[in-house]
Parts: C-alpha cells; sequence; structure tokens
C-alpha cells in the first residue's frame, strides 16, 4: 500500500480552541466534581475536490471535515498533549458535559445506561478518565478527542454531501482505513498547533488508532497507550463485523447504501447493533445484569414480544442507535476495522519488524472477560514490541465486563495510566 | 406449569424398522466400513384434532407426524434402546447414509464441510458417533433418532397443514417446549414397542433433551448423556437466539410468519445462521481455518465483496441454510431453547430440588473452548446432580471446535460413552 500524499490544510484560519473544562454560564446541567465541564464539539476543514486527502485504497476525498472537541489546555513548551481515539460507534464528545442539550452522545455498551453516558446532552463516553485528576487529567494534559472520518457524527462520512453531486456520497463514499483515519487527526493536530503527542490512547477501534499512529509518525508519538485492542483482527471478529453488514444490506430500505433520500436500513442496522452489543459484553456481566429475569410476572408468555429482559435491552439498543449512527458508517468503519493489518501495513507480514519502525512507549491494557478482542490479541501484540524492543508495559486486568470494559474500569486503568503519563512528560519536559 | 395430558396414539400399526446397517441394494453411495448403512427417514403419527397433544402451554395440536430413523435392532429383553437426540438445526437422520440421494442432512457447524455431512444424500449429523463399533454401538444397541416437534425436516412444525384451515399453520403453529418435544417422543417410543430407555444422549438442544427425559420420565430413563449442554440457558445464549429471531422478524418476507404462499424471509434466516453459525466455532479454530486470508491475490478489494475467506464462508452456510430449514421453525425452536429451565420446571427454581426427581446415572461432558454452552454450564449442571445424590460422571474435554466439539470430537466422547453405556447394560441386564 502506498503512503498517503500529504493533505493540504484548508486557508480557515485554526478555531479558537479554549478550555473546555471551564463552564461558561450556568446550564442545566452543573458540571459534577471533577469533570472535564460544559464541551462543545467544533469542527475542522482540510482539503478540498481539487486537493483532496489521497486514501491508502487510493481514492481520493476532499474537503474533509472532522468534529473534535478539547479539554485542558496546551502547555507553551507543547509538550502535553494527549489524543484520545474513540471506538466504532463513538464521537468527538469524549468528555464533560455536551453544550448541545440535543446532541446524543454514543458509547459503546453496558456503561451506557449505568453511568448516564449515552443521554442526550450527557456525559462523554470516556468521561471517566478525561476530566480534572482523572487517568487523563486535563489539569496537566491538553487531550483532543475527534470524531473519525467515516463516521456520522460531525466528521466526513457516508451521509456527508458529495460535493460533485450536491448529495449525500452513500454508495459512492469510499472505503476507509485506520490509516486514513490517523491521517486526518494528523491534519486536525497541525491546526491545533500540536507538533507532537505526549501520548495517543484508545480502546477497541480506538487502540488500534493508537497503534496506527506509533508506526505512521513515529516521531510524533511519545507514548502509546492501546487498550482493548489488537494488531490485527483475527476471524472471529471479521465475522462478526460481516454478520452486521449483511443484516444491513439485507434490509430492503439499503438500496445500495443510496437510501438518504427515503426510509434508512434502521432495521438491519438494529440488528447490526445487536450482534456488536452482545460481543462488547461478557458472559458473567450479562448473567449479573439480567440472568434468566421475564419482564412478566407471570411467566413465560408463549409468544415473540420480549419475553426476557435480555430481549428487551437488545432490541432497545438496536432501536436506539438507529437514532444517532448511520448505516452507511456502521459498514465502513467496521471494514476499517477488518482492514487494519498492522503486520501486513509496516512489517512485510511481521508484526516484530512493524514495531521495529516505533519510537514510543507502550502500555498495552487487556480485559480478561474480553472475549472480542482477546488478552491473547494482547499478548501477541506485547509479545512482537518486545522482540522489537520497545519499550512496553503490560497488564491484563481482571474484569468481568468484557470488551466494554475499557469504558468501564476506571479505577485500574487510572493507576496504570497516571504513572504512565507522568513518567513520559517528566522523561523529556 | 401442567403436566401435558398423554396424547392417544394413533391406530395406525407401527411401522417395521429393520435394522439399517444392512443396505438393501447397490447404491451410489456405499457404506463405509463401520457405517450404520444406508438409512431411511420414516414417520409416525399419532393425535388428531379431536384427540390433540396437549402443549406446555396449554395449546393443542393435533394430528402430529415425527420424522425418525433407527439403526441396529431392539433386543429381546427391550433393554438396549437408545435415544439420540438432535441440536436446533438437525434432524432424524442421524447416521449411515441417507436413501434418499436428494435429501440434504443437516448439521450444525464447521464439521458439515469437513466430514461430507450436509451434503445432499450424505452421512447424518452423528455418524462418526452411531454404527457399528461405534460409541453407540449398532451391533449392541437400538439407536433412535427423531426429528423434533416444531422443525421443518419431516415432523410436524410451522410450514406442515393446519387441518383445520389446510393451510401451514405458519404464525399459527403454537409455541412448542423442550418438554413437548419429548413427550412427543415417548408416543413414539410406544409405537416402536420401547418401554424403557438404555440411555438418552444429545448435546446442546438435544442435550436438553436428555435432560429433560431424565426428570419428565425418571422410572424410563437408566443413563443421560448430556453433552456441551445445559440446564438453563443463561442471558448471553438468550441473546443471540433473539438476534437471529430478530433478523428473521426484520425480513419483509416475514409477514408476522405466513410467508408460504410467497417469498420465504430468506435473507433474514441467512442471517440468523451466521449469527448461529460463529457461536458454534471457537476464536482458535476460526483462526486456524480462516485466519485472516483473502479471497483475492491483490490485496483488499475494498469493497463490499466477501474479500476474507471467513466472510465468504459465513456468507455460504447463511444462504445454505435457506434451502434446508424454514425460519418459523428457527424462531419456534430457539424459543423452545430459552424457555428449558430444568430449575423451574422441576425444581421450584432449585436444580438440586429438580434432580432429586432423577433416577438415571448421568455422563456429563463439555468442551473447554464451547463459549455458548460453557464448561461452567455443564458444572452448575454436575453440582447439582451431586448434591441431588444423582449418579454422575463428567469430563471437561480439552477441544478447539467450540460448540461444535459435540459434532467433531469423536474419539474422546467415544471412550467415555462407550464404557458409560456398557456398564448401564451389565448392571441390569
Amino acid at each position: 500500500m502506498q503512503q498517503p500524499a500529504p493533505a493540504r490544510r484548508s486557508s480557515r484560519p485554526p478555531a479558537s480552541h479554549p478550555a473546555a473544562s471551564r463552564p461558561r454560564a450556568r446550564r442545566a446541567l452543573p458540571p459534577a466534581a471533577g469533570s472535564a465541564g460544559l464541551a462543545e464539539t467544533r469542527s475542522f476543514s482540510f482539503g478540498s475536490a481539487k486537493r483532496p486527502l489521497v486514501l491508502e485504497s487510493g481514492a481520493m476525498l476532499g474537503p474533509v471535515t472532522l468534529a473534535y472537541e478539547t479539554y485542558g489546555e496546551l502547555a507553551s513548551d507543547g509538550g502535553n498533549a494527549v489524543l484520545a481515539c474513540h471506538a466504532l460507534s463513538g464521537d468527538a464528545h469524549a468528555a464533560g458535559w455536551s453544550t448541545d442539550p440535543n446532541a446524543p452522545s454514543a458509547v459503546d455498551g453496558v456503561g451506557a445506561d449505568e453511568k448516564g453516558v449515552g443521554q442526550r446532552g450527557g456525559l462523554g463516553w470516556w468521561d471517566g478518565m478525561i476530566g480534572p485528576g482523572k487517568a487523563f487529567d486535563t489539569n496537566r494534559y491538553f487531550v483532543i478527542c475527534s470524531n473519525v472520518l467515516g463516521s456520522c457524527r460531525g466528521s466526513t462520512g457516508p451521509a456527508s454531501t458529495d460535493p460533485s453531486t450536491g448529495r449525500p456520497y452513500g454508495s459512492r463514499f469510499p472505503p476507509v482505513t485506520v490509516g486514513d483515519m490517523v491521517n486526518a487527526q494528523r491534519e486536525l493536530l497541525r491546526h491545533l498547533g500540536v507538533e507532537r503527542l505526549l501520548a495517543v490512547a484508545g480502546g477497541s477501534l480506538g487502540g488500534s488508532q493508537a497503534l496506527q499512529w506509533s508506526l505512521a509518525y513515529p516521531e510524533l508519538v511519545r507514548g502509546c497507550i492501546a487498550i482493548a485492542t489488537t494488531a490485527r483482527l483475527p476471524a472471529m471478529g471479521i465475522g462478526f463485523n460481516e454478520i452486521g453488514r449483511q443484516a444491513i444490506v439485507a434490509d430492503p430500505n439499503w438500496r445500495g447504501g443510496d437510501y438518504y433520500d427515503g426510509e434508512p436500513p434502521a432495521r438491519g442496522l438494529a440488528v447490526a447493533r445487536m450482534v456488536g452489543h452482545v460481543t462488547y459484553l461478557s458472559d458473567q456481566s450479562m448473567a449479573e445484569k439480567f440472568g434468566r429475569r421475564l419482564r412478566g410476572k407471570d411467566g413465560y408468555g408463549y409468544d415473540l414480544s420480549a419475553e426476557f429482559e435480555v430481549e428487551s435491552y437488545l432490541r432497545y439498543q438496536g432501536a436506539s442507535f438507529v437514532g444517532r449512527f448511520d448505516a452507511n458508517s456502521y459498514v465502513v468503519i467496521t471494514k476499517a476495522i477488518d482492514y487494519h493489518d498492522l503486520a501486513a501495513r509496516f512489517g512485510d507480514g511481521s508484526l516484530e519488524r512493524a514495531f521495529g519502525h516505533a519510537r514510543a512507549r507502550f502500555l498495552v491494557l487487556s480485559f480478561s472477560s474480553d472475549w472480542l478482542y482477546t488478552p491473547a490479541q494482547s499478548r501477541e501484540l506485547v509479545e512482537a514490541l518486545e522482540a522489537s524492543g520497545a519499550a512496553v508495559t503490560y497488564r491484563n486486568l481482571r474484569s468481568s465486563y468484557g470488551h466494554d470494559a475499557f469504558l468501564l474500569e476506571e479505577a485500574r486503568q487510572t493507576s496504570l495510566i497516571r504513572p504512565f503519563l507522568r513518567r513520559l512528560r517528566e522523561r523529556r519536559g
């Protein structure tokens, strides 16, 4: 695969990025103690139809817009910037309360109900980890989160207007890769005046972006925090992603992806989300949360209603997802996840060779009950890092939350991330 | 739940059941050494609209037909009968070669390709386990397998004609339970002149039937072989079943289940099958079988074709399933699986109390990589059996095949099942 040509920045002046940690006015949702405060999603555009971003597939895309939020302030030496990367259905709203009371926040997994995350105007998807005194301490670090290229949450994706037609891209939207997502983030950092990253961090697809950063821009990344992630998704993960895509394309409203002038493939997307959702949980967390509890009190209804609580929960998750996510983006982003293979991309098939290019220090975390991005995948990653000579710290944390643990196991991640960041910052001013 | 009233047997004389192990003529597919030979699927009907089978839900169904096969011969003392019970998509063709060269055999899982099972006119779903000299040795035992009530493979199910309308039942087909399946099998055994079972055996849903037999008819069952099964499916299993059902009902061809005069909900059923299929495999078996291998030689196609081999495989499994299975049956049988709860049904919520009713000896087998019917579920079952005072042998077999292992790990199951059956037979000959 070719290294993409650097895309041109737009001529627009950088938007200001005041620290979002200080709310500007009293609102209905006052920030909690330790909160990053009211957070505004901004957007940045670069490139154009004439000066497009060249994607790894060879396709071209321009202009490109990225939605992003920032928390804390960039130090005068520029050495405290941390990029937080989100997972499949996440967005730029990583921390604090949204300034848009109607903006739903996206979050993967069971944590949504339990923490008020995912509510309209609610908390960011990693609010427990980003804020004053938290793992990513916004009193110390300048934290950036942007919505990935291909998504539907403010960044350019299939639902965006194709300037060549004036209509949504739909089926004309090019496939994107994790490399493309990262290259677009690189443009955003330039725009924000961020010349290097103290760390890049994320879970799941966010972890894939973090790892990609460490190899695509090794000289820019001092630390890489890769959580519940993989260097290359194995067959089972690809299989589940493919099932979700097949559920979407089986919906007659799909119409090849060009459905924006009609009803979206909502039922197919809901089924895809249900599949994804179960894979983020664990046998144990589902048993604890739902067991075999019935919704009715009089035993089985012997019908196709949601008799068990777990059925009702999954139907709700599927139905509510449709309101905040676009089926084309689901397809594009799951394909990016499947394509991502650091060994093929940077090491001629060898992970060890790939990480020979890295200069960052690595913190790799997995969770014992995560059966989608398994501890075995993290161990493969860690062994390649060690063999390549990289500095790496690895912990497999015991947790019953499954893949969702990266959103929920805040205290234990904090106890590892906080000193990792502090040492990075102390090591080279 | 009420104990169902015994249904009346039809007045038809019992069909003869010659030992299927001796082929009657030279055919295109000669039986292999140790094969149960050419096997003919027969059918048995009982009950009527006026004298229906009363189901556990209170609904009534009649007449009822069961498709079945038998292998070996019933001993003069009647003490060598073994009932083999199939899983979700299985059928009566458990062993030998089908006499119908056009009859596809149904089998769950990856074993299908590897062993020629599931081919038209092919081997039965448990052919490696049933036959002369095999685990269920048809030189010693009279083995019976019947297609479950609610299925579409010869037994009465939603695609059968409702005598009150002359049209397929469709949405009017009543929900059935594992208890109902077993009660119908009880009628078949009477018809075959089988007064007691040396053993009842099965994997997955087949194991649920075996356990149900041990409690619904404790005086008739001497041994119970419960493989890769559960006393009550936990939330994750219910969740995956519900996703399959939601994929089916999302298909516009579903039409509430009354689709027999038009196109069936084939795309929804294919997605349901893909979901089910992945849950029968393991991370390791999928990695070994597919890895991240691409179908094309030139890298990614960056399109929605099946780029990875695992995608192509799953699409094929989904599409081929549609040709041999009915979506209504998929819904009815998965609901039966979800409903089944031995603790609630026989023990007022306590598994230990439930098994206080059992008189059989138990052989419980699980597989280390089965994440759908987990070893933990088998251990719960075994602990309840032990607490109730039942005689139980338990083995958790190391295997990388996942849930499918009950179809594939023939040698190791055989080494446990053969002596278990022999001791049962010797004990009270």
